[in-house]
């Protein structure tokens, strides 16, 4: 229960019933998230290369925002928990703050593992024309911090896999020690696949959608006519094509890792 | 229309209808700021002056994760746009961004106004212990961050009073230019009291609340009976005893200096 309040990880506490709820508290996250950043039009500037000049950096401005924000939160400890992966890996400044004692759940492998770059590429070249409406309100700066919100909430439910995946290998290890001893991705992706479980959590995650990008007004005949403020069709595809599938991408590349 | 859409303020299209949609849309963010904000426990040692030590820094986690990020959303242009306002506005640096043409709709004594230190003392010494729960889980960085969404929702709202106080000025002139001769705070402040709308808000905010922080199942008869993630009352009395007031105090004071 303290865990679906304060959404972390304890390992003693730690079983899928328990995951479970930190995934479902996670989806909340993540619709608000697209909700707030679909306040703003799609203001590409913020994403043209040539758009801005920042002294000692080449990319764009979003590019800039997320990079020294990751960098100002790594000198705050923000990395040191094993919850969170950086979207800019590399020449992050250590933690200044004392280090604090989270708990070790997963196998020291899990912490080579980051497919960030894959969650940037969809984030950006798929997923953001279909939640924000074309136009430009010069609000670039927010806009990067929002679309840095949504990364981050979106990295942090796929990476969450190797939680799932360390649960699951040691509530039935024998279940997947063959394809993990034969490094048998195909096997360990067909284990991790539960087709009925993943219908549910589109069926949820658009239903959120609905309820929390309604107008709620306190007239209950006006209520929902409104358009919502992110489609849910497009919050169905995004976990249907891309947060469930990185996510066993997350676990099947945990558990190749798992009997190092 | 494209107002509510966006949550921007254009001069041609402003009225006080657009204005009102604005603030019930920043209503949600708000709501969503601090449901997000409620996933972490208390974690006092962000606000603890002695619990880690920052080069070049003597308070908090917390302010320089403020005092940090303000820096480099300044550098990508955010505090251009004259609806938002930092929490430390001394030394912030310059915008390296091109410069955007923001529709000037204020009187220039508007960028004077920032009451962000009552925000920051409302926020941190009564709001926080009002909807998170004692605890700590060690993630200071992230819940600095999501202290700063918070703060940034709420400034945004209760500056926005800038644009409301400039629309009813200009939508009645003659009924407030003998106070503003004046500089009566009391006669000014009367003119923008209407309570029964006061009240409306106050239902509104908390019925929102309700609708965004319940758990959304697929299962009907389940849903509603959990505890919403941020008590709706506090929500309420947040707007009663502080988001109005202030934002009336950011009214008066422009419109204290709107014939200067």
């Amino acid at each position: 229960m303290a865990m679906a309040l304060n959404d972390s990880v304890s390992a003693n506490a730690m079983t899928l019933d328990s995951l479970r709820d930190s995934l479902i508290r996670q989806e909340d996250t993540i619709i608000f998230a697209l909700i707030e950043r679909a306040r703003f039009p799609t203001n590409s500037p913020a994403y043209d290369h040539s758009y801005a000049k920042f002294p000692g950096y080449s990319g764009s401005l979003v590019q800039f925002v997320v990079r020294e924000t990751e960098a100002l939160l790594a000198k705050a400890g923000k990395f040191t928990n094993p919850e969170e992966h950086p979207f800019s890996p590399n020449d992050l400044p250590p933690s200044e703050a004392p280090p604090y004692n989270f708990t070790k759940v997963l196998h020291p492998a899990a912490a080579s593992i980051n497919i960030n770059k894959s969650i940037w590429n969809m984030y950006f070249d798929k997923l953001l024309a279909l939640f924000t409406t074309p136009g430009d309100d010069g609000n670039y700066a927010s806009t990067a911090a929002s679309d840095l919100v949504c990364l981050q909430a979106l990295s942090r439910r796929i990476h969450y896999g190797k939680f799932v995946a360390e649960v699951k290998f040691r509530e039935s290890p024998r279940e997947y020690e063959p394809a993990i001893r034969s490094q048998d991705r195909d096997a360990l992706m067909k284990l991790l696949t539960v087709e009925s479980v993943e219908e549910l959590v589109k069926k949820r995650v658009a239903k959120k959608a609905m309820v929390f990008g309604q107008e709620v007004t306190l007239d209950d005949n006006n209520a929902k006519k409104g358009k919502c403020k992110v489609d849910p069709s497009v919050v169905s595809r995004l976990y249907a094509e891309w947060v469930m599938p990185l996510t066993k991408v997350v676990q099947v590349e945990y558990l190749l890792r798992r009997l190092d």
